[in-house]
């Protein structure tokens, strides 16, 4: 047994610690054939013994990848063969749930899913959600910042974050565990690791907000006949519901065949002769009220022509109805693994571009291309099937952002996937800039090393 | 004339250099008696120009402090004698705003108002909003992450960034101007010069967020008997609101008292002889519907006993006249010049906190404690006037805020006022990453030196 080895044992204990050959019948993550490697995994139980690996493989200079629940979509949490995977499945404790502050304290380690239900539980409310919710962890979400479905309303993961505690490379703890929504006092470091993707530091606990339960849920998918329509339409029923839409979701029309036909189980709710379908969503205090305001506001954007058809859902079941057919993002993967985009850009900016990626996509005769997104937030999916090769993919997708100010990653972080392409969309000086951050954080490299940019 | 003065007068020309004695003409701010004093003052025209100047000054280790408008009340703009203001007094443009994506760009030195009124003649609204709104900037709002009335509903002015510029110590740009709410592009870098109080940088450009122009308005002025039931009004208000609370404003009976009594101009619309008071206000779509679930959501904590009494105001004038009360702070200044505090704390926290704090001033006989706040926030303001000395004063309000993990600033700044009680609030793995942050991006400790923390 190696020297890191020992004293990595000695810090977690032999259950804390797996070998190279336990780690590759692990599996690599969602989506993925592979399986994980590394040197070594070590799983803590306590901030304590973070702090003492960091310390260890930093004096060693020996690089390590920190893994939540591996539901990354952009190879962030790829380990070259002699890295250490730093797992914190182990750390998954709620540590309290405060109804009147309404702030829960987490491990890392725990999953979206858990908070939700715990919350729920005491009648508030954790407003993140994404499709992953039941194996993606809270350490996960605030080391990648994610979006998911209620943006527009609630903000990314960094607006729902109030404190965190986090280990730095030399495995020194920065205990930021901020409880209040006003805190001015110097330098708000817990921004620092949101997002940062495990460059920085290492995430151990989190402090989050909470939100009084919704307790009305509105939901209605519309057809929509042009793209000018559709954008006064969001700023109609955004403005018409004051404050209460909770959701946005766009659909192209390919993507809405593509998710109501067979073999996808839903059935159109609408005819599929329409360009635009929007599922709209608004969650409220007062059932009977709220239902009459969004009601309300889809006949004024039908009678001003906004919109050209809509069917609103009545029950729960419908309500869930509406939102399979836009979760069942699987179905692009039914005629081969197409290669899947998240881009932002400015609204003004979408219609234009959809049309040029579509038209550099024409040369290659039978491709697919589905677009989907939360277009509340500027925010478009793409998932592109076509006989050309990754790197031809990428660049047409990639490549017209500049021009309008979007960026190569709108919710699903840069990783490896998307370093080559970071350039399109941040400067020399913003390079320059993270390059400080990385070199003064993170002297000698060892946390994720090689991910998001160059060192 | 000196070298320096030289340089910086082939940047911004004779008329954007003001001498050691034209700057003594200027007064020192918002309720300061005494007057601007600093080598020289420099008012750039544009961003080349701050940062031909910051490189100069960084070359000859020339300490320089960013103006905004004056009005911080922590003394975090104070220049020493020997030392340069950088005014950004003429970058005052609005550069642009777009109604369908909802941004407004700007020079750091627009007025907070100026926004406020180019938004809303566009039927669109920003957000933040404080009593120093007319002579504020944007750039200082940004640069302390200023809070103000309606951070419950909107964040802090962190929240409603999207992008920004800033000049570095040494003088080169890092423009971030990002336009999308979500950018998962690499590093946050924005959220370094939010709040660093000019000590990382200066911040030249902005990029923020719009919202849709609220169409209603609903204001009420209500009386509370007990903290456990200002508590439990709040959660009730909050969730029967569905999302619409859009201020929570609390006032302890002494400064209802002290802003309804002559010579204030408002005449109490509730008896005075309640313990607690809170203004509470919703913004929404529909007047009409809004007021009925305002109204009804008052009636049920009526109901309840969650409070004494209630006046909703019926007019824009009433309404208007109940805000007035709120914003009358100045009447705190007519026994005397009081000390005055801004504080968060959690909210279970904050009774016991309460009673502490008068207790320990009961040793001075005829002292005046008045409290008000952001309640919702969990952020109290306090003024004291006693016959006991500052620092006095200021150990009875700081030092019981350690045990509950509270902040010694929760929307001021920390400046140099708050400096000597940082570490009451932020341990020392926190300080230390602070340090380790100014070092690396300002290695010659010229920009704000010696605010927030000693280096």
């Amino acid at each position: 047994m190696d020297d890191l080895t020992e004293r990595l044992r000695a810090i977690v204990g032999a259950d804390g610690l797996l070998s190279r050959a336990e780690v590759a019948q692990r599996s690599a993550g969602y989506l993925r054939a592979d399986s994980l490697q590394a040197r070594l995994l070590v799983r803590p139980r306590s901030t304590d013994e973070v702090a003492a690996v960091l310390k260890a493989c930093n004096a060693l200079r020996q690089p390590l990848v920190t893994h939540g629940g591996l539901t990354g979509l952009v190879h962030g949490g790829d380990a070259e063969p002699d890295e250490i995977i730093l797992s914190l499945e182990r750390m998954n404790a709620i540590e309290s749930i405060d109804p009147l502050q309404r702030v829960a304290q987490v491990q890392a380690g725990v999953s979206l899913q858990a908070l939700q239900e715990a919350a729920e539980a005491q009648d508030l409310f954790f407003p993140l959600d994404l499709g992953a919710r039941g194996s993606c962890t809270l350490g996960g979400n605030v080391a990648t910042n994610a979006g998911g479905n209620r943006v527009i309303r609630y903000g990314m993961t960094r607006a729902l974050v109030l404190g965190l505690e986090a280990v730095l490379a030399d495995g020194s703890v920065v205990s930021s565990l901020n409880r209040m929504i006003k805190n001015n006092a110097g330098y708000d470091l817990k921004q620092l690791f949101v997002g940062s993707e495990g460059t920085l530091g290492v995430i151990t606990r989190i402090v989050l907000r909470l939100f009084e339960r919704p307790k009305s849920q509105d939901v209605a998918l519309v057809a929509v006949d042009s793209f000018a329509a559709l954008t006064r339409f969001l700023k109609h029923i955004d403005a018409g519901l004051g404050g209460s839409l909770s959701a946005f979701e766009a659909m192209w029309r390919e993507f809405y065949q593509l998710v109501t036909t067979p073999p996808a189980k839903s059935q159109p709710p609408l005819p599929d002769t329409h360009p635009y379908y929007v599922l709209v969503e608004a969650q409220g205090a007062d059932p009977e009220k709220d239902a009459q305001r969004f009601n309300a506001a889809l006949e004024s954007a039908l009678g001003q022509g906004l919109i050209a058809d809509a069917v609103i859902a009545h029950s729960s079941r419908e309500r869930a109805g509406i939102w399979a057919l836009r979760d069942d993002v699987l179905q692009i993967t039914r005629e081969g693994l197409p290669i899947t985009f998240d881009v932002s850009l400015p609204i003004a900016a979408m219609e234009a571009y959809v049309a040029e990626v579509r038209a550099a996509l024409a040369a290659w005769p039978g491709h697919r291309c589905w677009i989907w997104g939360h277009l509340g937030d500027g925010n478009l999916h793409l998932a592109v099937l076509a006989a050309a090769t990754r790197a031809e993919i990428e660049r047409i997708v990639y490549r017209p952002l500049e021009k309008s100010g979007g960026s190569v990653s709108a919710e699903h972080g840069v990783g490896l996937e998307k370093k080559p392409y970071l350039a399109l969309c941040r400067n020399s000086g913003e390079l320059a800039l993270m390059r400080t951050l990385k070199r003064s954080l993170d002297p000698h490299n060892i946390l994720n090393p090689g991910k998001i940019f160059a060192p």
